[in-house]
């Protein structure tokens, strides 16, 4: 539904996290993207091609995705010229921000006035079942954080890549606003209202082949005090059969609340089961996924055998090691 | 904002559990209601007049108020000649199903042609901030439970009026529509959206004098397969000092949940306890709260003294017997 290819909009983005949605596309679909467009200040860079909007229509873009997921998800009063120039010059916007592109006036003008189109992929596109808590064919695998923006979402990438890879029935299921944008389907999780919440995963994950697994991509986390509501709604929805613990070891708080120390990853495995198994007294932690991307190839190595050892799983960073042992942990 | 009195609508609610809207008004602000309209096959009595709606505006009322709580929200068709006679007799309606009234073309015609109002009180009044996770001044206790409908709301208005009755600083939150109906104020939690969830009840419940205690209107159960991230979104953004357990113990399974079964009061309590001390170190777990509706006097002495000993505090019926003690146990 969205025209690709995309030029990925970084606006001002103060660093790599706040991008984290044009890193995904970039990561996952490097074929999608012509370019970048990065602001004044920007302290992002995906380490593409940096163009203006004139040099992203002679190379082809046909939709300004907006790579930025700011806190609160507000459209920036900055980068309005921009999008409109975009408008103008002939290119769609789209966008998983909860400020929707729709309910500001000056866009919607301009996308009048231009015959251009505006996605807001966040809005949910139907009403959404509760939960009825039934179980479902087919298996599930869930990736929970210690902290928001771990690598779940990469988790979850990776180890789809991966499963297809080794011959096994596998779907990414997107939670988010960046999966969504990356695989042009799924639930936008924190943008459902409250009491759907976990019926939406159960819509997303229905009924499926014995031997197949959904491989989910999570939102929050359970220690977080801004979101863990939405984590718990995906892990009593998804009815996972297999978790995925998820760490970034160099965090010195949690994401956004100064205040906050993460959990130990024994905290996490331990709340994260209990609630699990609320749903599905069978699921199982199956393995650990530390984003190794602050720590040199050493550290890295040390830190994951440290960690296997001390959880007695396994224990990789998907992204730069690949998911294969993860994916042999799904049986 | 609604005008009062009302009209108590129960439609045609199965049982009284779907009614306990209206019940929860009948119980809080009885001289808010002039009676009751049932219809055929309604299984729901409040034992008060029953009216059809020319009874209910000779005797003054003002507004329908719907007190039906049903599974999904739904604005059944064979509700829909009662509401407009309703509109056309001179009343407002007003209702918390997620099914809003606005949304119902031929509602909507009946009240613009007579003039009336229809309010919807679940429609969340202004966009919440996402939670910040700081620690607020003030006290604030929280009623959890191991099951939906298991007395949570009423245990809070009946801890608030106790409060006051002890001459303490209280003040009840309500999270829910029956709630807001009884208090004019207040959150409708469970059609927030999802990331705004425990900002709204931090919103709710803001700093304060150190001795006031805010008295959190509880929702859903950590243990509900539907319901859960709304309770841990409460848990959260409630930052509760004092957790109250609210059980209804003839309960055979999870409500709505047939495959469920309900957890026990040891469980809520260390899984609830878990979850709040992420937020607040210092929370507690202070009292019990059994809904003995469905038990004799001697029964339900029995059963309390039984939990009491069992649990090491104090557990009493505060519908029943008052909520004197759980009073206390807030210092």
């Amino acid at each position: 539904m969205i025209q690709s290819p995309y030029l990925l909009f970084l606006g001002d983005a103060p660093d790599m996290l706040a991008a984290k949605v044009a890193q995904g596309i970039q990561d996952w679909r490097p074929e999608m993207a012509v370019g970048q467009y990065r602001m004044e200040g920007c302290g992002a860079d995906l380490g593409i091609q940096d163009m203006s909007i004139a040099d992203a229509v002679a190379a082809g873009a046909q939709t300004l995705v907006i790579g930025v997921a700011n806190r609160g998800g507000i459209i920036s009063q900055a980068w309005k010229s921009v999008l409109i120039e975009a408008l103008e010059a002939g290119m769609d916007i789209a966008s998983g921000l909860h400020n929707l592109l729709r309910d500001e006036p000056d866009l919607v003008a301009a996308a009048d006035a231009t015959g251009q189109t505006l996605h807001d992929v966040r809005v949910p596109p139907i009403t959404y079942p509760i939960a009825n808590g039934k179980k479902r064919t087919g298996k599930r695998c869930l990736a929970v954080g210690t902290d928001c923006s771990v690598g779940k979402m990469y988790t979850a990438l990776a180890l789809d890549w991966e499963m297809k890879n080794q011959g096994k029935k596998s779907s990414f299921r997107a939670t988010g606003q960046s999966g969504i944008l990356i695989t042009g389907d799924g639930v936008p999780l924190d943008a459902v209202i409250a009491d759907f919440m976990a019926g939406s995963i159960e819509y997303l994950t229905p009924d499926n082949d014995p031997d197949h697994w959904d491989i989910i991509e999570g939102q929050g986390s359970l220690f977080h005090a801004s979101y863990s509501g939405v984590t718990l709604a995906l892990i009593h929805g998804g009815q996972p059969d297999a978790l995925i613990l998820c760490h970034e070891p160099t965090r010195e708080h949690m994401r956004g609340l100064p205040g906050y120390q993460q959990p130990s990853l024994e905290e996490l495995r331990d709340m994260s089961l209990a609630l699990a198994r609320v749903v599905n007294p069978g699921c199982e932690v199956v393995g650990i996924s530390i984003n190794t991307q602050h720590l040199s190839d050493a550290d890295a190595s040390a830190y994951l055998n440290e960690v296997e050892k001390q959880m007695g799983l396994p224990a990789v960073d998907p992204f730069r090691h690949g998911a294969t042992r993860l994916a042999e942990a799904l049986s």
